[in-house]
C-alpha cells in the first residue's frame, strides 16, 4: 500500500476552502464525495474520512504560523442544507480495527489542537451550522468556541451513532457534551440516543448550541460573532512563516527526513527513531525572516510527520527504539533562545514542540529511548523524548562522555495530556526530586551513571553488557501481544491527574475501541456493518 | 443456572480464615482447590475466582460491623510458599465475556472497599506475603495499606499478565503500581512485562513493598507491624451490630426481600427494582440494641445484594426501572438522625450506603428512575437514586402529590466515584443551582412540575402522556446495543474530576475489556486461551 500522504497545501485540498480576509478566517467544508482517501465509498453530505481531516489539521496548523493576522476562523460549509453529516460510515465500515482506532485518534488531536489553537494561540473558531450537524460534524463543532446553529426548523444537532450504528460518537463528543459544555448529564442521555437530534430553541436551551438563527439574519449573526470572537484574542502570534514540504525520502525500510530518520527492520517488527539536534544555535525570528524554517519547528514537523506514518502505514511494527544525535549544548541553546523570546513565533513554535510531545505519548507503540553513543543528544525538549519513553537504556562508556542535559524545556512549559510535565510523572508525587534534578543539570551534562541514580535513566549498563541488554530487552517486548501492551502502556504513561483530553483519549476512546471489537457493530449483523441496508442489525442482548 | 450466592457467613468459608484476637483480626487464604465457583477448573496455589472473592467482600464487611473493635487486618495465607497466584486463569478462560468483565468489576470494587476500610472506618490493612505474590494476588496487596514480602531468595511480587495472557493486571494494578504507590512509571513498565516478578531488595527499592523480612524474624515483624498499624487508627467504629442473612425469595420472576423487589419481564428485556421507604423512624443505636437491623442498613444491604444479582445472573436485562415507596418524611427523618447520631455504627450505616450507591453507579444497566404514583418516595438517600440514574420521569397528577424531597443525604456525604455528590455531577459547574435546589428543598415536598424547573427530572409529564412516554423511552433503550449503552453511560455518568477508582473503572477497565476481547488473548491461539498448553500463542502483530 502507497504510504499515507500526511502533507497537504490550501491550494490542494479537495475538501475544504480557506480564505483569509482581515483577522478572520472562513474555512469552508466542501467535501468532495470523489476522493475518497481510499476507493470504495463516497464522501456524500459532507462526511468525511481521513483526508478530509488531514486537511483540516493542514488548515488550523497554517492558520496559526502562516496568517498570525488571524484571530477567529469560521467554520462553515459549502452545502446549504448539510453542515456535517460526520465520520463516512462506510469508510468505517470498510476499515481494519486498527485503522479506526488511528483515524479515531487522529481526528481526536485535530480537534484538540483546535481547541490548543484558541486556548494557547488567539485564534478562536465558530462553527457556523447552516443546516443537519451530525455525529462527527456535531463533534467538529463541539471543539469550536462558539456553535450557533440555523434555525429553520429542520436543521439539528445529532449524536445518532448509539441508536442507528450501535457504537459511540469517538471524536471527543461524550465528554465534551457534559465536561465542556456542561450539559446535564440526563439531557445528554436523552439527546445521544435521540437519532434525529435537537433542534430549535431547545438546541440552545440545553447548551447544545450557543444560539439559533434564522435563515435571514445569518449571514449577519455569523459575521458579528465571528468579529466579537476576533476582538476577544489576547495572544498575538507572529511573524508569519511559510511551513515548506517536508518531502520525505521514503523507502522499504526508512523515512528520511533532514533531521529526522526511521529505520525499520520488519522481521524484527522494530524501527529505530532518530532526531538530529540542530548543527547551530538560531534565532528563530532571524531565520524566520530568511526564509528558512528554524531546526525547532522543522525538525518537530518531521518528527510529527513520522508518528503519524508509523501509525498508520506501519501497524506491524510494535517496538521503537529512539535515538539522538548531535554535538552538545545546541539544543539547549535553541531552547533558551526560544523560551527567552517575546515573539510570537517562538510561543508558537513551543506550543507545536508540545503537540508534537503529545502525539509521541498518545502513539500506541512501545518507545525505548537509547543513549550509547558519545554524540547521543538527549538534551532539553530531545530529552523529553526520553522522559516520555517508556524506558530509557543509557550506555555507560567509562569516560562519561555519554550523558542527559536539562533545558529550560524540562522545566514545565511541555505538558503531557495530563497537564504535568513528563518529570512531574516520572516523579510523581516527588516534587523535591525534580528540583534536585534540575538544579544539577544546570551544573552540565549528566553521565549515564549519575542520570541512573537520579532516576533519569531505567537502565544503565557498561560497555560489556549494554548491547546484549539492550537487545534482548527489545526481542521480549517485540514479543508481547500488543493489545495488552497498549493497554498497559496508556495506564503507566499517564499518571496522576485527567484531564478533557486525557478523558478521550484514555476512557472514551478505550470503550470505543472495546466497541469497534463487538459483533453489535462490526459483526456480519451489526448495525455499522449494516448501515444503509435494508435489514435490521441483530443484537446480542448480553450486557457486560 | 442457579443463582448467584453472594451472601455467605464466616462460619461457611472455603477459603478464608477469618479470627480476631483483640483489636488485630487475621484473614488467612486456604483455597479450597476442590470448591471452585462453578465446576470445570481447580483452585489451585490460592488461585482465586468468585466465590473466593465473595468471602473477602463478606469478611471485611463483617470486620467493619460486627467487630468494630478491630483496628488492623492482616492479610495471609496458609500456604507457606504461596501467599496468592491471582485470578484462577482456567476460570477466566471458560467464562464468557460478560462474566469475565463482572467478575473484575466486583474484584476491583472489593479492593476498593478494603482501601475505604482504612480510610473511612479505622481498620488498617497489612497484606503479608510470605511466598509469590502474583497477579491479582499482588493486586490484593496493594490495596493494602502496607505489604511486608518475604526475603527467603525465591518470593517475588510479580504482574505476569501481560508477559504470560495477553491480558492486563485488571483489578486496579497498573493504576496503583504509578497513582497509589507511586511507583516510576518506567520501572512499572519494567515490572509489568517480567514474569518472574521482582523480589528481595529491589522490591523494596523499587516502592513495590513497603519491607522485605527474612523468614526468622517474620512473625515478628508481621506481629509488630500489625500492632502499630492498629495503633495508628483514629476512627472508632461500634458498638456491633450482627449482619443477619438477606434470604431473598427468588422466583423466575421475581427477587423479593423485605424492602426490595425486583421483577423481570424477560421477553421485553427490562427490570422493575422497587426499594421501600422505612416505614417508622430509627434511632439505628436503640435498634441494632434490639437484635435487629435498622432500614438504613438493611434496605441498602438488599439494594446491594439485588444489583449484584442483576449484573450476574441476569445479563440479558438491560432497561431497569426503578421505583421507590413509602410515606412522606420516614427516608428523611432517618437520614438526619443517621447524620445527627455521633456513634462508629450510624456513620459506618452511611459508608456503607454510599459504596452501595457506587455500586450502582457501576452497574453497566441503564436506569431510568421512575416516581408515577402518590406514594413515590424518591426522598433524601433515595433520591441519590433518582440523581444516579440516567433518566427521571415524573409524573405530574395535577394534584401535586407526586415529588420529591431532599435531605441532609444530598448535601454531599455520598459522592460517587469521582468525589462528587450525584447532585455535584448533575449541575457540574453550577454550584449556585445545587444551594438554590437545596434551599428549595428545605421547605418540603417539591412537587414534579417543580422538580423539572429546577433540573431534577428529565420528564414531567401529565396523566394523559405519562404512560405512552414511559413506555417507549423504555421500549427505545432496550432495542439499542448494550455494548455501546454501556461505554455511552460510562461516559456521561462520570462528568468532572477523576480518581483512583474512576480510573480504574473507567480507564483500565474499558482498555482490559477490549483486551479480552482480542484474540491475541482469548482467541483459539490467543495466551488466555492456551494458558497451560503446550502450544504457544500465535499474536496478530497489528498494533491499533
Amino acid at each position: 500500500m502507497d504510504p499515507t500522504q500526511f502533507e497537504t497545501h490550501p491550494s490542494r485540498y479537495k475538501h475544504w476552502k480557506l480564505t483569509v480576509s482581515g483577522d478572520t478566517a472562513r474555512l469552508v467544508m466542501a467535501v468532495d464525495a470523489d476522493h475518497p482517501h481510499r476507493p470504495g465509498y463516497e464522501l456524500k453530505l459532507n462526511s468525511y474520512d481521513l483526508s478530509v481531516d488531514i486537511e483540516l489539521a493542514d488548515a488550523i496548523q497554517r492558520l496559526r504560523f502562516e496568517h498570525p493576522e488571524v484571530k477567529a476562523v469560521v467554520i462553515t460549509a459549502e452545502l446549504d442544507k448539510v453542515f456535517c453529516s460526520g465520520a463516512n460510515i462506510y469508510m468505517l465500515g470498510l476499515s481494519t480495527h486498527s485503522f479506526k482506532v488511528n483515524f479515531c485518534k487522529f481526528t481526536n488531536e485535530t480537534r484538540l489542537y483546535l481547541e490548543d489553537a484558541s486556548t494557547s494561540s488567539g485564534l478562536g473558531s465558530l462553527a457556523a451550522c447552516k443546516g443537519t450537524t451530525a455525529g462527527g460534524g456535531y463533534e467538529l463543532a463541539l471543539a469550536c468556541d462558539e456553535t450557533v446553529l440555523v434555525d429553520d426548523g429542520n436543521s439539528a444537532v445529532s449524536f445518532p451513532e448509539t441508536p442507528l450504528l450501535a457504537v459511540l460518537p469517538g471524536t471527543g463528543g461524550l465528554t465534551r457534551l457534559v465536561d465542556k459544555r456542561k450539559v446535564r448529564r440526563d439531557r445528554a442521555d436523552v439527546f445521544c440516543t435521540t437519532a434525529e437530534g435537537i433542534k430549535g430553541k431547545r438546541a440552545k436551551d440545553w447548551g447544545l448550541v450557543e444560539d439559533v438563527v434564522s435563515r435571514s439574519k445569518w449571514d449577519e449573526t455569523v459575521a458579528t460573532r465571528a468579529k466579537a470572537l476576533a476582538a476577544k484574542q489576547t495572544v498575538v502570534r507572529g511573524p508569519a512563516i511559510e511551513l515548506k514540504a517536508l518531502n520525505p525520502k521514503v523507502t522499504a525500510t526508512a523515512i528520511e527526513y533532514a533531521n529526522v530518520k526511521v529505520t525499520f527492520d520488519r522481521a524484527a517488527r522494530t524501527a529505530n527513531l532518530l532526531v538530529l539536534a540542530p548543527e547551530r544555535t538560531e534565532d528563530v525570528e532571524k531565520v524566520a525572516a530568511s526564509g528558512t524554517e528554524p531546526w525547532a519547528l522543522r525538525a518537530f514537523r518531521e518528527l510529527d510527520d513520522a508518528l503519524l506514518h508509523l501509525r498508520f502505514d506501519h501497524p506491524d511494527i510494535g517496538m521503537v527504539t529512539v535515538r539522538t544525535k548531535g554535538s552538545p549544548g545546541l539544543v539547549k541553546a535553541c531552547d533558551e533562545q526560544l523560551a527567552k523570546s517575546t515573539s510570537g513565533l517562538a510561543r508558537e513554535i513551543r506550543h507545536f514542540q508540545r503537540r508534537v510531545l503529545k502525539r509521541y505519548d498518545n502513539t500506541a507503540r512501545s518507545f525505548y529511548a537509547v543513549a550509547d553513543a558519545p554524540d547521543s543528544c538527549f538534551e532539553g525538549v530531545l530529552l523529553e523524548l526520553a522522559l516520555g519513553a517508556d524506558r530509557f537504556y543509557m550506555r555507560m562508556d567509562g569516560d562519561e562522555k555519554i550523558g542527559v542535559a536539562t533545558s529550560v524545556a524540562n522545566e514545565g512549559f511541555f505538558t503531557m495530556s495530563t497537564g504535568l510535565s513528563r518529570l512531574d510523572a516520572r516523579f510523581y508525587g516527588e516534587p523535591a526530586r525534580i528540583a534536585k534534578l534540575l538544579a544539577r543539570g544546570a551544573d552540565g551534562a549528566i553521565p549515564s551513571e549519575e542520570a541512573e541514580q537520579l532516576g533519569l535513566a531505567t537502565v544503565a549498563a557498561d560497555d560489556i553488557d549494554f548491547a546484549d541488554e539492550l537487545r534482548i530487552a527489545v526481542e521480549e517486548r517485540a514479543s508481547l501481544s500488543p493489545d495488552a501492551l497498549t493497554g498497559m502502556e496508556q495506564s503507566l504513561r499517564f499518571v496522576g491527574p485527567e484531564t478533557l483530553e486525557t478523558k478521550i483519549f484514555g476512557r472514551l476512546s478505550a470503550w470505543q475501541n472495546w466497541i469497534f471489537t463487538r459483533a453489535n457493530s462490526t459483526g456480519e449483523q451489526g448495525a455499522l456493518t449494516l448501515y444503509g441496508q435494508p435489514e435490521r442489525p441483530q443484537f446480542q442482548w448480553k450486557r457486560t
